[in-house]
């Protein structure tokens, strides 16, 4: 069996949405077992309207919540009895095998990292989201854990997102593209032009540097770029389909003839909406970090909660931290390591 | 009459189309005189291919002309007949009042700080792009000129982003956001910090925070950011529509209902794509040097030098660079402009 705690109280819309995705985990993957933590008597209540087919559930209580507008650290300092603190310590305990989060993200990056530090080797963790494109998916590291990384911290970033890819996205050998603003190699800050070279001289299925189009085509199956940038870039890919939908929608109101269209286009439209959907990705790794942590949107609805357990499991079975500290060993160069952070202009 | 040196010789589609836009804008303006710099043979040869009705047009020779690959300062000073050099030079002996290159980007923002300076108090330039909305235009400062600013450049961005917007997008009292991961006056670097505080503390209309999603909504009128993630997201944004497209045929390959579907949507789709439409935004100014200069992309079509021609004269006509060493006045305080450069990690 397979252990992952589950923080039952994050996430916008609180607990009845969470347990029903740990509901929908339990009965598809009947090797998980789900320790769901929180407030036990919100968390029963929730269990009971559901039919548990298979797997198995457990609750842990919790008896405090972060709230998702706190501050991370002070939280976790007030609040020790937090939801995403005791998932954290079932983890660092060896009680559960990973664990998940859809409650404030900055608390369970600072949760995961004072309790369970880093792997051998690691400097930064890296949040790796999985983005549905034209041609697969591709997963884009990091989006917000670290919005300064160094050269190397960069090109750690492309081994992580290369172990993860060929694990749990089961791409056989990823390609991977460093996000710049041009292909060429003298392209963009001392930091990028670094990780440039580092990617080039590695093994890694290295691509050249990508741009912000092509996040849709697919061109790479991994792109690797600061949090900052990735961060910026995740938002506005969540936000277009909806753009889209509703710039459509205005059209339609101006016109009856685009209005039968619209009637007809519906099936591809939702056929659309579901390859384009992020529920389907699940939620996205802490990589770095000594444990299997996932961090789940705030607006994650319950299949979304379902697919993010699925993806805490495959982080346990493949192996993942095991590949990425091995994958690591033959960089772990102490003059590359220490380059410098600081960027400048062009 | 406002005079605009115009790059025959750049962009990807070469003279053909550069010219085929020159004599648009000398028959839909007839302020402008239209300053073609290039080879005299080939641009001779492709003016003698329409009708002139207004306007005037005449030539400059430019033996030389700097690739779309070509390493920028080293190609202009191997090439001083290129051009790009010579539309700038114009500009500087006032023989022009505006220069427009759709040629190589860093050649063009080189030869301009070269050759004409900064506007007295404007630390660095930044080039503006004008983004078609949900709800109107979105200025977006910086997209590609300084990937590493500081928190007062960020600052001097806004102003020059806010005057900019109220002559040329004619908005009255333009909404200024910043870029950033979230809405918290505490989110981002430290860079990103000083310059909230700037923009709080400053009479400029500063609505705090924006992120990723708002590019497309409309939030703010105008958006400030570095280079580096500006030019990003443009190119982003530049392959959503493309992208929209193509997804939306792959679905109606599978079903005939919903080919159906599409044939009665067209007209909604021409539309869409006139609205979201980067040709009637026109050139991007290089905001920040001493004369006023316009960016266009490489990919730009007749019609959209036609519009960066119009912007060109809208700049000079509404004297946006006296403006922004106006409101640039009240902000030279040598301490706060003299603010760190380099941005740590949250």
């Amino acid at each position: 069996m397979v252990r992952v705690a589950v923080d039952g109280m994050g996430g916008d819309h609180g607990p009845s949405v969470i347990v029903e995705g740990v509901v929908m985990a339990a009965n598809d993957f009947k090797h998980l077992e789900i320790v769901l933590v929180g407030q036990q008597n919100i968390l029963k209540a929730e269990l009971n309207k559901h039919k548990v087919l298979g797997g198995k559930i457990t609750i842990v209580e919790a008896t405090e919540v972060v709230g998702m507008g706190e501050t991370p650290v002070a939280a976790l300092k007030k609040k020790k009895n937090s939801s995403i603190s005791i998932c954290v310590d079932l983890l660092q305990k060896k009680e559960v095998d990973a664990a998940m989060s859809a409650g404030n993200t900055g608390a369970m990056v600072a949760a995961s990292l004072l309790n369970l530090g880093m792997l051998p080797g690691v400097k930064r963790p890296g949040i790796a989201i999985t983005i549905p494109t034209l041609h697969g998916m591709c997963v884009t590291l990091d989006v917000g854990a670290n919005l300064n990384p160094s050269a190397y911290e960069l090109f750690q970033y492309a081994i992580m997102a290369d172990v993860f890819t060929k694990n749990v996205i089961k791409k056989k050998r990823p390609s991977i593209g460093l996000l710049n603003i041009g292909e060429e190699e003298s392209k963009g800050t001392d930091v990028l032009k670094g990780a440039y070279k580092l990617l080039r001289e590695s093994s890694l299925n290295f691509i050249g540097n990508i741009e912000g189009r092509d996040f849709f085509t697919g061109k790479a199956d991994c792109i690797i770029c600061d949090g900052f940038v990735g961060n910026v870039c995740l938002k506005m890919i969540e936000s277009v389909l909806e753009t889209s939908i509703l710039l459509v929608n205005r059209e339609l109101h101006k016109n009856p003839i685009s209005a039968i269209g619209a009637w007809f286009l519906k099936p591809a439209l939702a056929n659309l909406r579901r390859d384009t959907n992020y529920e389907e990705a699940g939620g996205a790794p802490l990589l770095g970090v000594n444990g299997n942590v996932i961090i789940s949107h705030g607006i994650s609805s319950a299949r979304a909660i379902r697919n993010a357990i699925r993806v805490a499991g495959e982080l346990v079975t493949t192996q993942v931290n095991e590949q990425i500290v091995e994958a690591m060993t033959p960089y772990l160069n102490p003059s590359v390591a220490n380059s410098s952070r600081n960027s400048l202009a062009e």
